[in-house]
């Protein structure tokens, strides 16, 4: 297809697409001219992460190019792939985490025997929001944490396992990576809907 | 405690709590002289609440304005504050979602008999979470969505369940508007451990 045709089937502007080829978001389309080129269906689809990461995932355009890299540099381990694209995206902890959560943090890896790099970003990324919590006198019992852990280690292995069994390197990376990010927005609006449809019970009872 | 105590026990600017002071989110201390005022633990209370909401769950200060006020009006229903929350904090969906995904969302609802408001801003966030993923052909199966769907059910009650007997309203809608989204952080951060784990047990394995 020719731009024209693959801006509209994406949703994205021409000249939007000219800037990500430009910029190299997007491999160049097969050259037929000086002034045109044809575009399959491997653009159509960068285009669509693209946007993926960038709207639904909330990155801006330099972080996701670095994802993008990982996701195409056939050197990198699909495990290591997702390690630095999850350190990619873990915000930056502004303030050194009190040692009370730090250690908190780490008794809950133990616990649940989780296998974490000791410099995974993860650990501090944790220990800063229950520093945040503990501040406002409202930081969640280890019981509650042990509960979310341990349903996200059973839904860890559903969500993992049939990716890593795929065949095809690229589309298991691609999917490793983005699974892991994309599917947060739907983990938390189906918990805001089970906490809006458990409360709604409660205020009938009551 | 004088102004300049609250900024140093709060770690908060005197001229960003002088700013929360003259817009409203803050309430005035108890007037000494035209000069100063004295600040007690409710003021370090709220704006530690302040700076959760803006910094941890991300908001603008006009929403967390908005939060606020119906954390304040006693008028306003544990379950009522909850919902205009959610509302205020959804991120607003652009594109009408597919007919397709919103009849997915509207299965996933009945499957699992939440009760959920007609109006409720979750079942568009959500369609269009499942439009996005089903453009990059990585649309969750059902099977995912049950399983996601009945393990927030039973981390809900474990949540919402201790607030609601809560004998202050004020503290109970507040931690349950607060609980709702500060939670957030905990339960994604964790997915990523559980997936950095899972990822590297498999890694080991093969």
């Amino acid at each position: 297809m020719r731009l024209a045709d693959l801006a509209t089937r994406s949703s994205i502007s021409a000249s939007t697409i000219k800037y990500y080829l430009r910029v190299g978001l997007l491999h160049p389309g097969q050259r037929q001219s000086s002034t045109w080129s044809i575009y399959d269906d491997s653009h159509l689809r960068r285009l669509a992460l693209i946007r993926a990461l960038s709207e639904v995932a909330g990155l801006p355009l330099e972080s996701v190019r670095r994802v993008l890299e990982v996701v195409d540099d056939e050197s990198v381990q699909l495990h290591d792939a997702l390690g630095t694209a999850q350190w990619l995206l873990s915000s930056p902890v502004a303030q050194e985490p009190t040692s009370h959560s730090a250690q908190r943090v780490n008794s809950l890896i133990e616990r649940h025997q989780w296998q974490l790099s000791p410099d995974s970003p993860h650990r501090r990324v944790l220990a800063d929001a229950l520093d945040r919590l503990d501040q406002l006198d409202f930081c969640p019992p280890d019981a509650l944490l042990d509960q979310y852990a341990q349903m996200l280690s059973t839904i860890a292995a559903s969500e993992v396992g049939p990716i890593t069994t795929e065949t095809d390197r690229a589309s298991a990376i691609e999917h490793l990576v983005i699974g892991t990010l994309l599917y947060e927005p739907l983990l938390t609006t189906m918990r805001r809907m089970a906490h809006e449809s458990d409360s709604a019970q409660r205020s009938k009872i009551s």
